[in-house]
């Protein structure tokens, strides 16, 4: 009976090991080379433990660190979508709904069960760890990109206001850390790492 | 106040990325890629959470992944120690004390002091979380080996007595994931994958 379970947890364990080949594209700090999401999603559990303080409201640190361990199991099968993307939405497609289902589904029942939940609670981002886990998520790549000469801000000429845009849901999830990510970007326009419209 | 703090945290974070650049012997599921240390820790943290039923005593979640995602930042002064090495000792060495001093240190003071004192646990492995966390570490890479025709066993010609010298601890942890590790381990001998010492 137990064996059983552990068999398909095993399956689990083996599978999400792709997670490992999806390349993102934003680049390791001060480097050339992509981060792949299992590296990222290690950086966010770990970036969560270390900023937790900071997040607006008190957060379930444990929860958080699920939600950003499993967030982007999905896209082994439905792929990275680029955060800067105008045209794909990122959040809840049918695809992603569609590989959760075959990823976590690998697993006992109760246990999948209870994993979709926490990735359905990140997606909706309506409670307070799903809006520090977001922030984390949204601040990494700034970091990343103020390390690189402006990274993929400058290599896909994203303007000001779509990054604004795309990343001031950090706010939500922690003021302190939006005041921080702000300044960053700001000194990408400085710097001439982001066009504003007027610019470009 | 909160500011200078978050300077600290991160250069912290920054600073960390270099467990991605950090190469183990070990190969992911099925490939001849070897695997780093950012994706080790995020697959090991993720089997935590998917086995932490199986844990002999009950463990505190929490505590058993904030182990798992600390555990080998020391490795990017100290660098990567082979499991099966026969020379080196690979735990809690003057070199690695000296790199977590200085990584930790990155930190404001009072949290460095709670990440060391985390991963002092897990060196020491004298707790129930201590105890799993080590059961995940020494678990991982026998599924990758038998994924991948014995992967190290073969390639380092590690004999049968080293294998379960090095892996039994796994039965402190979880005596349901060491009699299935056991299996494969014997799977590995029928295959020609590990000898035994008669047949070296």
């Amino acid at each position: 009976m137990n064996s059983d379970k552990l068999l398909q947890q095993v399956a689990f364990i083996h599978e999400i090991d792709k997670l490992k080949y999806i390349q993102r594209k934003t680049r390791l700090f001060n480097s050339d080379r992509r981060e792949n999401d299992a590296e990222h999603s290690w950086h966010l559990a770990l970036m969560a433990l270390t900023l937790a303080e900071h997040a607006n409201e008190p957060v379930d640190t444990l929860k958080v660190l699920k939600m950003l361990l499993i967030h982007d199991l999905v896209e082994i099968d439905s792929g990275d979508v680029f955060l800067y993307d105008t045209i794909i939405n990122h959040d809840n497609t049918v695809a992603e709904r569609k590989a959760a289902e075959r990823i976590f589904g690998l697993l006992p029942e109760k246990q999948a069960k209870e994993f979709i939940a926490i990735w359905e609670e990140f997606e909706t981002g309506d409670t307070p760890e799903a809006r520090f886990a977001h922030s984390m998520d949204r601040f990494e790549p700034i970091l990343q990109n103020a390390s690189n000469q402006g990274g993929t801000w400058t290599e896909y000429n994203v303007p000001y206001d779509t990054v604004i845009q795309k990343t001031r849901k950090i706010e939500h999830g922690s003021a302190v850390i939006w005041d921080f990510a702000e300044k960053l970007i700001d000194d990408g326009v400085d710097k001439g790492y982001i066009k504003k419209t007027g610019d470009l």
